[in-house]
């Protein structure tokens, strides 16, 4: 059985969770967070971060939720995620890359580090400034995913792809801390409303962070 | 004849060349500082980042480094850098993410930042404190490669792959910079030179930056 080491809110993990689901592949979580990864951890993973696919019994141990992904993508036949042509594949992965490094570092990155690390952690209030600034960014990019499903049945393409799980993802997490705007983005939030009413995505929608509770319109899946 | 847009310190357009290399793929260099990028790169690339691989006859545009060596991996036979069992690929993987994550966040960019960005751009001193601590984190990801090579052959297994090549282009960046000390690192330093006297790499060596001439052991392959 596999064990997914992460914590509610990684946006890393919860896009290994989604690919885990549309796969129907069975796992256990279990929780880590960030700021109490202990020396055990590191032995599993001397990054020192989340998520880890790690299976006991078969002493496999996988880590960076991308070479997790293209493992599940090798290993399991079941609803492929990174498909089409080496084009369209490519496609796939530069969206992911886009979502898992711009978006995380523009967005989700400042409003996890303000609203969850300050709150629960140091104990501290959020700087307005850096949320102006990441509310300000998340217009932008919701501009783009606006554009791409406009011009395209799902985000890379016309097939549903790990691409729309990495948004979907990175998302879900600045919904669950307040900070969705949906105002001018019609598009990306019909698209949303779809991926959020998939199968694989209501396990996300019932994890909750202790001390930080999401708003009420977080696990509508009409909201 | 795909071109590749780069500029001669980045260390995720160096990782691509060397897979280029690896895989004798002919190319063309195109030179584009991050500072520079306009709009017309912009419509090339949306995350305004090198490197990007295009293909102007073929109309392919492929960006991200990662996503790119994959697709090299999915089109091309020759010298397979993603290789072996699908866990031996995810071995692979993980340690390409650790450099161009870890390692670029730790040394490379901060770096790059100091002593490229201010020097060339921002008419800046570096600060001595963002050196001293770069340099310190250097040897903790110089021990763990020689803790790799002391117990694998290549970086991550038997065989020569792109893990190494990720390695190896981030450590020619810090080493162009002139900030390399192999003190206490015998391992990761004989794996560097056997690196270094790749044909692959020789294109690395001649490349220069406008007004940042690199320290003469960097082109020795000796050294």
């Amino acid at each position: 059985m596999w064990h997914l080491y992460q914590f509610p809110l990684c946006p890393f993990s919860r896009k290994v969770q989604l690919a885990l689901g549309e796969k129907k592949i069975g796992y256990e979580l279990v929780t880590l967070y960030p700021w109490d990864a202990d020396e055990r951890f590191r032995q599993l993973n001397p990054a020192g971060r989340v998520p880890v696919l790690h299976d006991p019994d078969r002493r496999v141990t996988l880590m960076d939720s991308m070479a997790i992904c293209e493992f599940l993508e090798e290993t399991v036949d079941d609803r492929p995620l990174i498909l089409g042509s080496a084009r369209a594949r490519a496609e796939v992965r530069r969206l992911v890359a886009l979502f898992d490094e711009s978006f995380y570092q523009d967005i989700t990155a400042p409003l996890l580090y303000e609203k969850m690390r300050k709150r629960l952690v140091l104990r501290q209030s959020p700087d307005s400034r850096v949320l102006t600034a990441a509310r300000r960014l998340l217009h932008e990019h919701l501009d783009y995913i606006d554009w791409l499903i406009d011009n395209r049945r799902w985000v890379a393409g016309s097939q549903l792809s790990l691409a729309d799980f990495a948004a979907a993802a990175q998302l879900s997490v600045v919904d669950y801390l307040g900070d969705m705007d949906w105002t001018g983005h019609e598009s990306a939030h019909g698209w949303y409303r779809v991926m959020k009413s998939r199968p694989s995505f209501a396990p996300l929608l019932r994890q909750k962070m202790d001390g930080l509770p999401p708003p009420r319109s977080y696990a509508d899946v009409n909201a």
